[in-house]
């Protein structure tokens, strides 16, 4: 038996005046989610519990059985993760954006231009960084899409209660990273962080790269800006707590990198972009070859688009993109009749919000032996008038497990 | 955005075969609330959990964001604080009863004849107490409303791991007041109680109230009877925890100690009872003022009057009370618009039962963007097909801050 737990990722909404008080989702044409909400049991869930504002991260931790509220210290280990750095317990990672400062320190361009190319090169020489105070720390670099990178320090003596050295809005130095708690590790890393903004712009400000950009009035990337510390979790790999072989399947990094933390394979695709201009072809057609010719026997899927779309207010996309996925990967997907399948969403990202909020989300478990209800159509509303009722993110592993006939009884 | 959570005490029960097997709730014409069942998103509540009956306190504690199991020992420091007691973490709070002593020490009548007037008075003696073999224990009585009052203990080593000195029934002396536990703070706060009952008696049985109530053949109020020992819980202010500016808007001590025990400031009002001859013309002004007029952005409110009805056992009185809030009070909360609104009830005290039960209560939020549903009325089995399915009193503060947009999201 094959289960596969599909995340759009934020596609709950709240309902929208435009839509005649329909959520994005009620109001789109979606005829094949429809049909599974009518050949499957539906409900509403809260990814952690309700009226609690996931993250992506958070909910996805708690969707992948772990309690967010134990495994969770920050952001950064699961972005470094997902791009790709081997990160240890005992590491603290850190999300960094490729900046530009002005010869006096001030930070012009948090973004340094969007930066699409090149950071890659930049990286390398930044990977050669030794802090003289501190020559036993070794300093991980990794670039990420566009701007962004991840940082990972390894060593003894770190903490990742510290504060971010973004300063929000242009115009303004970096801000001095502080201890936010009184112990020497929280100091010292802080420290650690204070020197090593200054020597990034030190050892890049004339990297060719950069002297580039600023030949084609671009502005350059010159400058490293960490923030969201994060302490590497340990946890039980999925794959053993659950006897599973599982793999993930996803666009972005903070996804792969909590599939990663939980020792699941990961798929990789051609041409994903996490917005609503993905190649949802290539996401079905992976899915399609994963479920029937590889030897994974579980999957976590995430398409990202309609998060992009809540974040950016844009009801007509997310209503467009919701309508896309639903003819280009669930037209196929709900032919799948030997496979469970778990559609959800990790949380609501409303219109109306342009951020995440804690409204539950539909949900549709279709298989073959789900206890069919009478909902017609994949909705909030609707679905909270299925068989489910009112489940949590934690409930999604037990619940799918126990379908899949992969689960021990708890006692005699 | 504003705010309120409005408790109808006791308002859930179950079916009557007096009401055609319909609830007070369901047999009651409730045209008003029944357009916000329509306008709003409805369902069901354990304020603890399914099945556990709570107390008006403790289920209060919980729909403020508290968990009962960890703040509450004993109604005593509620009850307390609710009638304007300053108590302070380490006190030991107790309700007490003015009761009627003969000369030998038998209890004749529990509630003093339900005195009404001249406690203050005995009250004012009663505070000069000082026990012999406990100078440094501060004593402190506070009448409350008839033959009620409160007493609180300030010191070194007290517990509140002690029995009542209520004998439950007349003709009886005052139980000796006994350890709970093998604590010396125990048996040392047992023997201050076992004092302090006695000298009560020696204090105020020929105080002035008294010999002119038995002049007029009325039980003179001699006698304090302690009973609900609870320790002063330390919790983190409702206003910090959810950055609110709140306050309670309430008929009973119990509810107000509770509030401001949470840090809520709390609105006085004029001829309320919390009994069905209440006035809801009052608590209806006052609840429309502090929301349109007021600084405060959250509301806790409670009517009392269907509990009274339910303790009673008095259906037709509980189902005209219930016609009266909607009548004069839901009438003109359905017009906030731009308020949410989540009307509820702590329990349900069914006539059945003559007390509280853990049946779960009917939930309806109303406000600008919740998942309208199809539930057409407001009642215990209509509530059940509603889109927020069945929630915890503990989820209320949680859902509440979410639609309203005050709420932080843990994650990214």
């Amino acid at each position: 038996m094959k289960g596969l737990v599909l995340i759009m990722d934020g596609m709950g909404d709240r309902p929208l005046k435009e839509f005649n008080n329909q959520t994005p989702l009620e109001a789109a044409n979606t005829p094949n989610m429809d049909q599974m909400a009518r050949e499957g049991i539906n409900g509403i869930m809260d990814s952690i519990a309700p009226g609690i504002i996931p993250g992506s991260d958070t909910a996805h931790i708690s969707i992948l059985g772990y309690n967010p509220y134990e495994v969770y210290t920050g952001r950064g280990p699961f972005e470094a993760s997902g791009v790709g750095v081997d990160v240890i317990p005992g590491d603290i990672a850190f999300r960094c954006n490729f900046s530009t400062s002005d010869e006096n320190g001030i930070i012009t361009d948090r973004r340094a231009g969007r930066i699409r190319d090149g950071t890659k090169d930049i990286v390398e020489v930044l990977n050669t960084m030794v802090l003289e105070d501190y020559p036993d720390i070794k300093i991980i670099f990794k670039e990420s899409t566009g701007h962004r990178a991840v940082l990972v320090l390894r060593g003894e003596g770190l903490s990742d209660k510290v504060s971010d050295a973004d300063p929000k809005v242009e115009g303004n130095k970096p801000k001095e990273v502080e201890a936010l708690d009184a112990s020497p590790e929280a100091k010292k890393t802080a420290d650690i962080l204070n020197k090593l903004v200054v020597k990034s712009y030190e050892m890049v400000k004339d990297h060719p790269i950069n002297l580039e950009r600023m030949e084609n009035n671009e502005p350059p990337a010159n400058i490293i800006i960490p923030r969201g510390a994060g302490a590497v979790p340990v946890v039980e790999a999925i794959n053993d707590k659950y006897e599973i072989n599982s793999a993930c399947i996803a666009e972005t990094g903070l996804i792969m990198g909590i599939a990663r933390f939980a020792g699941m394979d990961i798929i990789e695709m051609e041409d994903v972009t996490g917005g609503v201009d993905t190649n949802l072809d290539n996401i079905r057609d992976t899915i399609l070859d994963q479920v029937k010719n590889s030897e994974h026997d579980f999957f976590l899927i995430n398409i990202d688009g309609a998060d992009e779309a809540g974040h950016d207010g844009n009801a007509r996309e997310k209503l467009e993109f919701i309508e896309k996925v639903d003819r280009v990967v669930m037209s196929e997907l709900k032919k799948l009749d030997d496979v469970y399948i778990f559609l959800t969403a990790d949380h609501s990202t409303p219109i109306s919000v342009m951020n995440h909020s804690g409204d539950p989300v539909p949900v549709i478990i279709k298989g073959p032996e789900v206890r069919v209800d009478d909902v017609e159509k994949f909705s909030e509303v609707d679905a909270a008038k299925g068989g489910l009722c009112r489940i949590r993110g934690s409930d999604v592993m037990n619940i799918m497990m126990d379908l899949m006939n992969y689960s021990h009884k708890f006692g005699a």
